[in-house]
């Protein structure tokens, strides 16, 4: 971390953004939707509901693969897109050319203005399947015109803050450095993506334009270029060398590692230490096999008198890779992940969904809305729901709650000692402790908390490294059965008795309704 | 597709462009980079090495799992980032900021300007491992300079343009649309991604950006949202009829497909015929057994009197679950595409790699250069390099062979015949019948083409639908067995003797090298 250097470069602000500064704010991104979001929202004009008070809800049915908790990310991206969310004259032109809208329609369009109501987990918050992240209240057109962009706001960084907080837990204390840009789904991928890994997990990263914009660390030495571009390695390591002798990290891998790459850094090194250098020597394996060479590495430089030599390692990492090679001792403090931290390549996406939970009819009240499936587990709950946390007396999460906005909600951070008689658990979830381990509830928080109001930021959101702080905080308490690398418990969220009558009777309603239309 | 539609809204160029659409032309993107880049950049400038002539070269060691072909796409971002390539006056700040590099050195940066020659496969081109796909001859700080933004280019868009041609070959003749954007990874893997699906294959896409930015046709409807907002299926079902009349498709399984759905929108459409309207029905499943439910809704609907319905079916698709389905004989003609086809998921990045090939040293000769490697996969071939590709009478690829620049080289489009004599092939892909399969050589062409002059386009880059058309018209030309789903033949790619000469010669010079240094 430079937290000093980014936050002095972040606060300087007398030049006026550049294109790349203003995309990663989400400006002129009003068309980043699905086209039926538009077909849908001149048809709630139409039909003269566009207006109408509408709940939807963000939330993902599981986590990806092996992991036991999920990192929430991007929401900052989310409240920049919505506070920047209008339709510019290029985006009607398109419009106008489609020849699908009719003018009225896009005369709403050129009106348009963000009106929404957002609560949101806080940025690096653990989540967990099955509960609302964030919930919107707008009126119906506008929530709906919210989906598409939403879910690519928060889907991608999320998957890869949970992938970067995985990686974290094989790697341990070792330093960890995001590679990722090379293969990175687009330029934008190497840009959201790196500043979800830096907060799930990631110390640094590789990639300049993220260490710009997001005032992330940057790190980096030299390629096999660079060696291959003179005549031979020894030469190639002296010219570095030379060049920045106080962070002379050699990559070693070029030719053969053992037979030339290691001698010739530590030949190097030895001179360096004749002219007085006294720092520590530094190298990358990049290819072969990590544990054996970084070993070999480690006895070769010790043996040389350069003691606690930094050792870095990259090549197709992934959190399995790490662990294993911790386990066989591999001497590596170090690790360059690229490819499978920025696409989270064992799942690259995550299943978040947006989906309508609750309109408010004219008498004034919500009135609950679920999606039945003939696939159960697809069927959702109603709404307006409100997630609350519940910790011991140590700060470890038991669990959370969902209940409908309204129902027995108590002060923020309140005690709630009748924990164990509000909570029904997910049958297909069921966790047979849940309701005892309940007993032990030292405190009891709403999880979602109000960070947008008629289309504007409540308040200021969190420098980034805030993020990253909570989401580290947050994932350590989690005790350690659901950080495991393998089966990872589930974490149990359950409904409350109001919340489950809510969903059965409205389960039982939409039954009678299939009678109907027969 | 609409090209009319989209021509004309490209050729409108009134309005100034917004911040999207100048990030789409990559504007202010110097900083997508990997640090090293520029700490290497610093020392080929301070060692004098900067302007040394130097060669790199783009490939692939493997395809994706199961693809036979690639689809080579992005090389349109490409050549617009090294147009735009400048360090603004933000990135000289940042840069300034990190406390890394010199006076001397930033401002060499804030002059620097583009002087690259580029040769490229023509985007949409079918392309195969292991041969050079672009090759970059620039000062050697520059071309290294261009490595990061090469790779984040280039790798992306033609992982999507083969997995969308492999997903071409599962659906046959049937409407392919790409839905993917709400679960890309992030806001340009909805842009660079759905420019990617659509030159491999995809008809249309939900993605309302990509149709703005690239003019690529835009589909859809309604969510099960419209039919939730509402007090009953039923209700939505009309209120959607009356509102597009021309258009209207039903999303079927909100509640109940075969129960509530079906019959629903059956009404709908029989009240819909009542007011004379003639057009051809059509509905969307996206859930639950689509083979069943294709089937049962195609019964229900031609008994109903509405003959050739369109049927659309979502829902986590992918290349093996299409081609299942048609052999099950869904009665499905229109297939939405989302996560796994914007994701590649089942092999999210492709691992193109820019290798340095030569340099010219003083005395004005091409030096070629090799990366060894004790896992002899990942050895490189020395250059500079051209491909020359060799078709049968009837215009189907027979194989490549790789030579070196000069070796050889006949003016384009000339035939080989001596085709038989000129190639080795690489022993770990030998094909034993390649070389008689040479002896039918009718036409050999050079693969690659000069795209790129002093950092400017040599000519216009051609309009998107002439890229899509080439890859269609190439991935058609190919032998069934490469297009296969499963256990696709491999392609061979010699090399010349000459080159494999010169591989020889440099891999025992760097052995001895390996002598010297113990």
């Amino acid at each position: 971390m430079n937290p000093s250097t980014s936050a002095g470069y972040q606060e300087r602000q007398e030049l006026e953004l550049d294109v790349t500064e203003r995309w990663a704010r989400r400006e002129d991104l009003a068309l980043l939707t699905d086209f039926y979001q538009l077909t849908m929202l001149s048809g709630y004009y139409r039909s003269g509901r566009a207006e109408v008070p509408a709940c939807f809800e963000y939330f993902f049915r599981s986590l990806p693969p092996d992991a036991g908790f999920g990192v929430f990310a991007g929401l900052e991206q989310l409240l920049d897109l919505i506070e920047n969310l209008h339709f510019n004259e290029r985006d009607l032109e398109y419009l106008t050319s489609l020849g699908t809208f009719d003018d009225a329609f896009l005369r709403l369009l050129r009106e348009f203005k963000p009106t929404a109501t957002v609560y949101a987990a806080p940025e690096g918050s653990i989540v967990f399947p099955q509960e609302p992240i964030v919930r919107v209240e707008a009126p119906l057109a506008e929530a709906q015109l919210l989906e598409t962009a939403l879910l690519n706001s928060l889907n991608y960084p999320t998957l890869v803050a949970t992938k970067a907080a995985r990686l974290r837990q094989a790697a341990g204390e070792d330093y960890v450095m995001e590679f990722g840009v090379r293969r990175a789904q687009g330029p934008d991928g190497g840009l959201t993506g790196t500043r979800a890994t830096f907060i799930g997990g990631a110390d640094a990263t590789s990639n300049v334009l993220a260490g710009k914009i997001y005032g992330i660390p940057v790190r980096g030495t030299h390629a096999h270029s660079w060696v291959m571009s003179f005549e031979d390695e020894l030469a190639a390591f002296r010219a570095y060398a030379e060049l920045f002798p106080e962070n002379t990290l050699l990559l070693v891998d070029t030719y053969d590692t053992l037979t030339s790459g290691l001698p010739n850094a530590v030949r190097v090194f030895q001179e360096m230490r004749a002219r007085g250098h006294t720092g520590r020597v530094a190298i990358r394996l990049d290819s072969g096999d990590i544990a054996k060479l970084s070993k070999a590495a480690h006895k070769m430089l010790t043996e040389a008198g350069f003691d606690n030599p930094l050792i870095v390692a990259s090549n197709e990492l992934d959190v399995d890779l790490i662990a294993d090679l911790k386990r066989q001792g591999a001497k590596v403090n170090s690790w360059g992940v690229g490819t499978h931290l920025i696409t989270a390549s064992d799942a690259p996406a995550l299943g978040g969904i947006y989906k309508l939970t609750a309109v408010k009819e004219p008498g004034g009240n919500w009135e609950p809305k679920l999606k039945t499936s003939s696939n159960p587990a697809k069927s959702t709950d109603p709404g307006p729901r409100r997630v609350v946390r519940h910790w011991d007396a140590e700060g470890r999460p038991l669990g959370d709650t969902l209940h409908l906005v309204g129902e027995g909600e108590q002060a923020p951070g309140s005690s709630h000692p009748d924990a164990t008689s509000a909570v029904v658990t997910y049958a297909d979830r069921m966790d047979p402790t849940f309701l005892r381990r309940l007993e032990g509830v030292a405190t009891s928080r709403n999880l979602l908390e109000l960070v947008m109001v008629g289309g504007a930021r409540t308040h200021p959101s969190p420098p980034l490294v805030e993020v990253k702080e909570r989401a580290t905080r947050e994932v350590a308490s989690l005790p350690e059965e659901y950080r495991r690398l393998r089966n990872p418990h589930l974490y149990t969220v359950g409904l409350s008795p109001d919340l489950a009558r809510v969903k059965n009777r409205l389960i039982r309603k939409l039954s009678g309704l299939n009678g109907l239309v027969q």
